[in-house]
């Protein structure tokens, strides 16, 4: 979208919260309106109000705003003293309270638009006239806590929507309700890929089997692969006292996301649960003298992290509060910094190319910003400029096409983002590669050099495949749950005709299991076709169906997901299929 | 050791820690001792000192003992009232503290031993006299809190032994000296395989990259085998709500062993690290209906655990706060649970064997105690009746030779214990296998039953090869480093003789990291009888040499580990290697 086009829509969907807002208190007289901004899609608006709103109450108060809108209002604005706001609000508690923090900030006018008889507090901008709104939908009830915070009271809260055009708000339901068919938070869900329970708390999806399986199979290839390209893995402990984050800069800096554990077993010492192992692994790195001949060493590790969340904040596999991320730290001598990136990028190119989930990214550059050197980075702009002018000289050898975004970098040096969509149109960050100039400074690390002289590494931060959780909900909305075979929880479901033919089934079903392919049996006393049915529903890439044919020549017959029926011996598939999923298919 | 000579031990520790304050006292006339029991392996004492001993001031201590044990003075027994007892120790506030603590309990007298002019509050037992102890030793210095509470004040602590002749006490000497040489706790900060660092906190040591890759080799060998069994893997959350941890009983029964995160983003929640994954498989199991069709169900995950130790208490891979269990739960029919319970200890059987380590394993059988069935139990004697009559008629079944403990059960039914003996003769359970019928009734757990009854499963709650730290000491202990080939971090360092063979030696080291064989390359500027020896420091199970000969023939010299010298094709030491691993040797 355009920024002419986002200020329109802003000015559309800020205008139409006003109009529900009307028509809110025009229902509800004792309604206590709060805040209501448009936002990413739409507006949302916060009240107080006695009754719980449901899906009918929606209707109605849709109904009174479709009936103002046809009074086609113009937005009238108009600015007053504080005193005059206080008794206009008086009644209000929230909009005295926003008018209070207004003058404590030094304002003394307030801001307010009027459409008809209705006046709310407002900066703007607005339509001209609510006749410029075609077509508006309210989309859900929700709740929010006033001012965002938990320890105030919690308000009702409505999602609204408005168009120029009913046509734009037509087309707009349809790409959203495709989108939400496609949610991983619902396919995931639904294909028993994982659950979430209330007794266990949100942000803290349980993978069930077969997501475990996809996880599994995801985890031990990126292992295998990185450690064919020399990485050495660690395992290290998911908590530290906070002395280590404090020589790190994670208390200073990144403390607001971590859980913090207070230990009374052993008072003094504060513990927090790691939001990222780099120090971890730096840690091992200083476990002995290091030689320029030791160097580049690369550590990797399938690392649990965790960051607390807001609950509001939580969705399905991609924004959870403890999560697997492939990290790895690279140390390098200066020398080896150009090289061992592009490694870095290869790896992650073949990772991408190989889930078919290269062609969905793009790529940011992220720097500081010099203007918040002091609270956000690590302050030293001759590092910064060096390091910046590093990173973008790889970049560009690699020819890869970036943006650039000021402010976005990492405390401790800039770094390249892959960026993804999810269903919504949503941007996020898959996988990040950073340059660290300050961390091998606060750790003291070093090697000898050539020259007998202690030296200071580089370290490249990096993630091959990103967080596992939120890759797989990638891949999950991407093949909608039907996998590429090697990727499938279940490869293969074995179905006997009858009865007479389980014997078989299990010993064909015995021989893929020695052959490590995943195949499980469907004896259920139901018809061939209804069994055949269930395993294209289930996405199993191939169902196998035997009878008597089949048993006296030793032979299975396939029905692949994709692709021809066949007869083949046992292990002829056997080739067939391993053949596919050691090439990753 | 027997009862009669624990006794005897007893008696002569207790004794000596007497003639230890007694020498103390002596020397530092402003010492306030505190408490000195026998221990497990000698006794220990604590006082309060304003200087810091040191082995110099111990030396000085032991000579005032023998002086003491030369006197051959009797040990006198007399019981004083409360109001003279607390006159006698009216300068130490320990001993007053100990007296008040006593009064308060109802005691109305005071048992005290007199060691010539020595006095101490005691209980006894203690031997007849000084002159049975024949050599006395001071083994260390340490500290501990008063009553072992850390918010109290921390004492001096110094640890010694006695034995009747001094033949005993250098036998003893001896077998300690060796066992802490094969102490887990030395060689594998030695081998490189764990380290701990202070900034990251005790009992969460950092496993190095040769000893997270034993680690990968032990899980992934695990859940391939548990798999072929019928298990099923899950992936489960690391943390709760409280809330999970009330319906389990765990908040009940186990929340002083749990770390509590309140959470100040999601106020209200208080979250717990999770002890054990029970309750999050059986939320797993409870999605969707179940028939006694899907039954039996075995779920297995590698499951991490946080258990909240006293510093006091950690100790290398064996006593940490984070740990990786085997766990599995299988939700079985009452039908099925003979034949299931069974199939768990084949598949232990089968672990234990593998790893050369079922001839040190002794098995218990632990039984609730009916005495105290309120606080520590589900109170259920007809249950507990029922389920550990099932228990020991499996256990009869197999032949199983077990000794009955009671009172060691979990608080949900009874258990099988398979213990082990550290290497200084700790014994430790490594793995145990419980019945539970209480849990499925707590989380309302049912199956359909052929007759449309809902029904409750029972629960077998196991490992297979225990805690996966733990059960690395032991093979560290067991193998010194020398691992089998298949467990080995390294399995082949490849030696050029000359740099000119550098090339060969790393197309012999692709060849064999193309099969999966763990291979480097040891081409650093030293001898070749220099590298060659260091290989067998390392405890690499093959070092292959090549030259001029094995380039011109493709071939390769292998110097194994164990057995004789020869020379192979590649090919052939590829088959000869592989064929070890897959046998597991």
């Amino acid at each position: 979208m355009n920024t002419e086009e986002g200020t329109k829509n802003e000015k559309m969907w800020h205008t139409a919260a006003h109009v529900f807002a009307s028509a809110l208190t025009e229902i509800y007289p004792n309604v206590k309106i709060a805040i209501g901004p448009p936002i990413e899609m739409g507006f949302h608006y916060d009240f107080e109000l006695e009754k719980n709103l449901n899906e009918k109450d929606l209707e109605k108060i849709e109904e009174k705003m479709k009936e103002i809108l046809k009074k086609k209002e113009t937005m009238e604005h108009e600015i007053i003293p504080i005193k005059k706001a206080l008794e206009v609000f008086k009644n209000n508690p929230y909009k005295i309270e926003l008018i209070n923090d207004l003058q404590a900030n030094g304002e003394k006018e307030i801001s307010i638009y009027k459409t008809g008889n209705f006046l709310d507090m407002c900066k703007g901008p607005h339509l001209n006239s609510t006749s410029e709104i075609g077509a508006i939908k309210l989309l859900k009830i929700s709740s929010a806590y006033w001012k965002g915070n938990e320890k105030n009271k919690q308000l009702q809260r409505v999602y609204g929507i408005a168009f120029k055009t009913q046509q734009e708000l037509d087309n707009w339901i349809k790409l959203r309700d495709e989108a939400e068919s496609s949610d991983h938070n619902k396919i995931g869900r639904e294909q028993n890929l994982f659950m979430t329970h209330e007794l266990i708390g949100q942000g803290l999806p349980l993978l069930m089997p077969r997501g475990a399986k996809l996880f599994q199979i995801l985890t031990r290839w990126i292992e295998d692969e990185e450690e064919k390209r020399g990485y050495v893995y660690t395992k290290t402990p998911y908590m530290a006292k906070s002395d280590l984050y404090k020589v790190s800069g994670h208390w200073e800096h990144y403390k607001d996301g971590m859980f913090i554990l207070g230990d009374e077993k052993n008072p003094g010492e504060i513990m927090a649960l790691r939001p990222m192992t780099c120090p971890y692994q730096f840690l091992i790195y200083k476990n002995g003298l290091k030689s320029y001949k030791d160097l580049p060493i690369r550590y990797a590790e399938t690392s649990i992290l965790f960051r607390n969340e807001s609950s509001g904040e939580m969705h399905g596999l991609t924004r959870v509060r403890q999560f697997t991320l492939s990290e790895g730290h690279l140390i390098v001598t200066p020398e080896q910094l150009e090289h061992e990136f592009k490694e870095v990028i290869n790896l992650i190119n073949y990772v991408m190319d190989t889930l078919g989930i290269r062609e969905d990214i793009t790529y940011r550059f992220s720097k500081w910003d010099p203007k918040n050197k002091k609270e956000k980075y690590i302050d030293n702009p001759e590092a910064w400029e060096h390091s910046q002018n590093e990173m973008k000289k790889i970049l560009d050898n690699l020819g890869i096409k970036y943006v650039e975004a000021e402010g976005e970098a990492a405390f401790y040096g800039p770094k390249l983002d892959l960026q993804t969509k999810n269903v919504y149109g949503k941007e996020d960050t898959l996988i990040t590669v950073q340059i660290d100039f300050a961390l091998p400074e606060r750790f003291d690390m070093t090697y000898v050099d050539k020259d007998g002289q202690k030296k200071r590494p580089y370290i490249i931060h990096r993630s091959s495949i990103g967080c596992y959780e939120r890759t797989m909900a990638m891949l999950i909305e991407k093949y909608k749950g039907a996998f590429p075979t090697w990727l499938s929880p279940e490869q293969v479901t074995i179905i006997p005709v009858s009865e007479k033919f389980s014997n078989y089934a299990n010993k064909v079903k015995q021989e893929l299991l020695e052959n490590k392919i995943r195949a499980k049996v469907d004896e259920r006393n139901e018809t061939l076709g209804y069994r055949i049915r269930d395993t294209q529903k289930e996405k199993v890439p191939y169902a196998i169906v035997v009878g008597a044919k089949e048993e006296e020549t030793k032979k299975v017959a396939i029905r692949p997901r994709n692709g021809e029926q066949q007869t083949l011996t046992i292990q002829e598939f056997v080739e067939k299929i391993n053949k596919e999923i050691k090439e990753k298919k």
